[in-house]
């Protein structure tokens, strides 16, 4: 067997109970990883049978020994990569050794590993500073019902309970803008001298001047904003990290909707005792403080806490990020080119007027919504509109579909840490900690 | 080989007839396994040779003895989850020691499960009680006829002809709507005092008042009712199991049309004779009732027998209920905000002229219809309708994404299925029930 | 080792090579099969090694012998489908017997080969009888040079050309319909006659009657035809099977464009000479054989010789019948219900007139395609339709996406297909005549 | 062993230290492979064991002997398929060997290849011929500034500058064409004589000649221009390889953005002289030249340096050339073909007066855009109109689908490829130069 020469010498290798032969030449290819450097004074080499062994997986081992073979590291794509990364760690193989056609085993679990880390960062609970004085347990516990619905059953129903506040509010805030739920003002006369200010008729104006909210709309409004105010209080107060708290987005979604609230109410207070009804730029304050109405619809977001998919969404578009961007790109350019070009074609048409109108027109019929107040008419514009509609639903979906991906990985992986979770699992007895070190492989000697 | 102490004593352990080989010290890692509790005493043990051997799989047992090297369970993607979960229990290891990175395998193999339970619940054929006199043979067959469209010939002949009246009635109730399908009422001048109630002349109401079906179209429709009577009357009867057939959604519609029907006949009757027609408040009764034809649409579920396909979609449908709801909720609140800032962005337009009114073109606009009878026209609505379009195409189909391979799971599961069927299985012989007990391995000595 | 009696006697069995051990008792499980049939009188049995040797697939056989140790036959994904196919033959096991989680791997192999047979038996070329005599020689060459786009240089020319010819044919097609192309009458006076029958005033009607096509337009026309019919007509004589041309969809849209043409071409001739003019029911009658112009269209199918995609797509679409009936059973269903629920949800809404009409807004409404031409204008249209609009982008599209998964097998089955018959290979020397028999693995021996 | 004579004979091979039997017999089925020619005079041969010893991967062996035996050779799908390309090498079997149900293995590590190809090509850095002259180095870094954004910090800032002048110069070009932006000429006068050249009168030619930019803007406009026309001059003079520069596409835009730019600046210089507004046809050439500006929108794709994704899309685009004749095929038969039928079955409504007319309907239609300004209105229209959309929704997809994976896989892959870089990765010291021949497996003995 010898009979090459010292060079060519075969070798054997055991590698967790299974047997492998090679040559040195083979091993001394690449000379800086653990097979490389292995020479007979090593301690994995068993001198009664001439063999070496390491108590190591042998599946991993067999592409390894391939690399040594052809120069080449292709990896069986049905082990998973964390385990060929130990493997590798312990041949003292680099990760970049992999060939490129076999990277995206390394890809994929460093993807899972970063969407399991964001899952376990976000759905983890906000723990609070305990303290042991009686004040301080309850403030405790006082924070646990109004800042984790699934902490008691107190917390679930008063979560319960805040949800329908929210729903209320925001019906609420839909109907006052209808004329059916609304009663004229009385003092109407008054508000006519602020009415000169106007251009033509518009009813919106009309509607918040002429007429006010029905008195049990307005009370029922009343009573949710109390509410919301003595719970934004109390959460406030039982927290203990009120710099963490103060830092979150939905802290600032009250802030501003209760601020908000009470502004509109004290101004409409004036309104009706006729003082502010005359001053045209305080109506416009009104109308614009009315609209920070707008920020109580995102206390739904608050639903996340139960609703754990609303919260994948958020995380999975937060690491689109690139994506988005590559979307929004696209769709500016899109749409600004598709928009000009009709501009021209339609030069003898009066309804592409300008070219923000048309950019306007490309972008409703690049996401085929459609609506038909812009029309292209002529042989050209046809074209242009066929070209563009086309394209959209081309081009468009593309980042789209990355982006839906990438949810889908998170919405996945989610359920599969719910349903582990859900087998009452106490996190695995991970002995991760013991870091695998060269020397275990020794002790099969 | 043992120089090195009892502790990090080499093992040989004969898996299925591969050898594998790892030291004590490795083993006792996990203390609380097969493995770790292991010692010369085990009735696995083999003196002669010095192996332990065991009669399991040899390719699972390779990942499992990784587990005891490197302190993680990582799986190959390859093995069919269940045979891992036979053999995770003879080596007496909890399913939780998967690493996180491999619990997929667990998951789709829980789920692939799941569907097949529901599939194999949904298709099961119901069964009636079967009595030995003529009669009750008689009934049973009468009542597979009726409710089994694959049981025999003239089954599969009544449920086509069943079909065909259930469409013949279906576009009859279509047609009854229009002018050219109806006849005036000769007495229309009775009527005239009824339409004194109305405001404004409203097409329907004068359709339904001074115009009456078609003679020819109205006894289409009276024999359809009956032959549906009669066939009801026979299914109820034939029926063994009432309280079953009561639970049934199909039963409350054929129930729910049935009874429409007739009260419909009867109100028309009564129009003819004049007595009804005087009463306004009689004739919004009559368009109630008439509108519970509706229900006979259902009756096409009834198809789900034969084309598997529409029950598979609400099988998906049914298992996606959490999906569901974050789809409702992602939409309603869209919608909500979306519309909200259109209503404040398009303040100086007339169009917008209420909040439900801007959620309505909110909604519109998130699923690309379009309609176009609400159109933003300033710049700054011109951005939020932008925005609103392209996160509807953006965030919707992420739910529905799911939804649809919760679907495409069970229509492949399905197909899988009766291909299975198809080639003539007898349930296969699983032996299942003897349930593989430690003892099995032993036989191996 | 025998210690535990006869019954539990331990076996050895070589496969390929590797050495699998395992009891007799566990074997006789499954006794029907080559290995629960075993005995030492078997061919296969070793007297000098105590062992059962096999020359067939180790991996494969890993898992049966896993069946016998836990009575469930699970499969590994990695391997083919076809290999295990045959390794389930030779060890005498049915196919049944595979466990339901891993019946897919055979699933799948069976779809892809009935794919590959559709693929093969759709793009394998037309083959005509061969007759010696030189006369046969050219009609042969003839016919492929019509039939076959790639078969020559010329028949590539000529394809190129009858595309050119078949697209001119289709935009003067288009182009006639418009007056810009058109040229009045001179006797139109004659023809206010036969205008008197007409309600109203119809363009489209009084276009045709009173102007006809620029004469250019015209010859381009006449010469198109003319050509199209000597093509026709050299095709039919080339071919030497006709029954099989006859069949043809191909042919059938050429036999009813040409006659078209021709009819309308004699019509007009009439129409010029005055005598056709006159009589209405002609006039119809002219304008039902133009329409017949539309068949010409269809030609351009002819491109799926060159283009293998669009085969492809009807390839699809023809294997996804029970897709399509789905598609259409839904659709139909939830076109019907939302359809007459919003006819009475817009009771007094005068848009939603007939149900028919109600069922057309509810199509355009799930298509999100949206004309606006009937709309909802209440809080409850509203509802119903945005509930419309929802429940179409969630189910419409599944059927759909599984159409969409056959094309895409399809379609990348046929790319592979070219890549391998590009890379020029003689169909590989299979020898899978040779029958895989028993006997072949007593040679190892 | 050998009993049964000397064709029969046993083998036993040793392929990287595990062994495999079979017979001689089962491997001169395929004699002109390595296996089918081997005899003990064979260099493999190793005398003293009675065995033919290989330094090879068993594992893709196992399946290579598995075709010797069964004719077919089928592979496992989680072996890389350059890995088993390499394999087949050696033991001397063509590719084409493979069977027809896992050529797919061949054919995905074939399009990965191209892709990653494609990829390199594109995101390679062009370079410059390097000087050793001041003045030549000066030239160079001149060069990378302008060309490559990632070269130094003041590339970096130069590019936010230019992306920024581009983004405020379209702006610009969107705000000209509205009237609230623009003043009136004061000699509009003058231009009045040309107006008699129009019919009727368009807002969009009354904008250009009655009015003119606002100064400010105009001004804005005029730098934009001056910094454009200076970075191209020094872009030009700092490239070294002057012709490949000019073979760019961003070279050409440039070309003509900066040269439309100046002439449009020289008319208006001349309209305000009031030489060249008496001229009508200059007037049109005027417009001409403006709707160059769509050129400088093109600008953007510039940021295709740094956001990789937008190149992606048009790399994935172009690879998928036969996918977009597929769709624009389909895409043309379909729209024609409703088109024309809906012509015909709309003939008494006035809205589908010609064939191009509903051909647009039909497209509209199809691509769900469905703006509303056609419509059908009769029931075989609704009929058409559903058919038209449900198609569209069915068969549209089907080619974009094929485009977007393509996308994905050319994104994923961009992904990939960036991880690995981002590692710091010196290219792999792949060695891949060192061909594996067959001397190197004879080094194991």
């Amino acid at each position: 067997m010898t009979e090459k020469g010292m060079t060519k010498q075969r070798i054997k290798l055991c590698v967790g109970g299974f047997s492998f032969t090679t040559s040195t030449e083979v091993l001394s290819r690449f000379p800086e990883t653990k097979l490389g450097k292995i020479s007979q004074s090593s301690p994995y080499y068993d001198r009664t049978c001439d063999v070496y062994s390491f108590d190591r997986d042998p599946n991993v081992f067999s592409c390894i020994l391939n690399m040594y073979r052809t120069s080449e590291l292709h990896l069986p794509s049905n082990i998973c990569g964390n385990a060929i990364r130990r493997e590798l760690e312990f041949w003292e193989i680099p990760e970049t050794q992999i060939s490129e056609c076999c990277w995206i085993i390394m890809f994929q679990v460093d993807q899972g590993e970063e969407i399991s880390q964001d899952l376990a960062a976000n759905f983890e609970k906000s723990t609070n500073v305990e303290t042991e004085s009686p004040c301080g347990r309850f403030r405790d516990s006082l924070w646990k019902c109004l800042d984790q619905p699934n902490y008691s059953r107190i917390a679930k129903i008063w979560n319960t309970v805040f949800m329908v506040l929210v729903a209320v509010s925001a019906i609420n805030y839909c109907l006052e803008t209808m004329l059916e739920f609304r009663v004229p003002i009385s003092g109407a006369e008054i508000n006519s001298s602020v009415r000169k200010n106007l251009s033509g008729n518009n009813l919106k104006i009309e509607l918040l001047m002429f007429t006010k909210v029905y008195p049990s709309l307005s009370a029922i409004d009343l009573v949710c904003l109390c509410i919301f105010t003595v719970e934004f209080i109390l959460h406030f107060l039982s927290c203990a990290r009120k710099r963490k708290f103060m830092k979150r987005f939905l802290t600032w979604v009250d802030i501003v909707t209760i601020s908000g609230g009470w502004s509109v109410y004290l101004t409409e207070m004036g309104f009706r005792n006729g003082f502010v009804a005359k001053n045209y730029d305080m109506f416009i304050l009104y109308v614009v403080l009315r609209s920070f109405y707008i920020f109580r619809l995102f206390r739904f977001l608050r639903l996340s806490e139960r609703f754990t998919g609303l919260k994948v969404i958020f995380l999975a578009i937060n690491r689109s990020k690139s994506e988005l961007i590559l979307l929004g790109i696209c769709f500016t350019i899109f749409a600004t080119v598709f928009g000009s070009i009709q501009y021209y074609c339609e030069f003898e048409n009066n309804h592409f007027d300008t070219v923000p109108i048309s950019i306007w027109w490309a972008v409703v019929t690049m996401t085929t919504v459609g609506y038909g107040d812009y029309v292209p008419s002529g042989v050209c514009g046809y074209l242009v509109g066929s070209t563009c509609s086309l394209l959209g639903i081309l081009v468009i979906p593309m980042p789209i579909a990355i982006i839906a991906a990438n949810f889908n990985d998170f919405y996945k992986r989610n359920q599969q840490r719910q349903q582990r979770l859900k087998k009452q699992m106490p996190p695995p007895k991970k002995m991760s900690t013991i870091k695998v070190n060269p020397c275990l492989s020794k002790l099969t000697h």
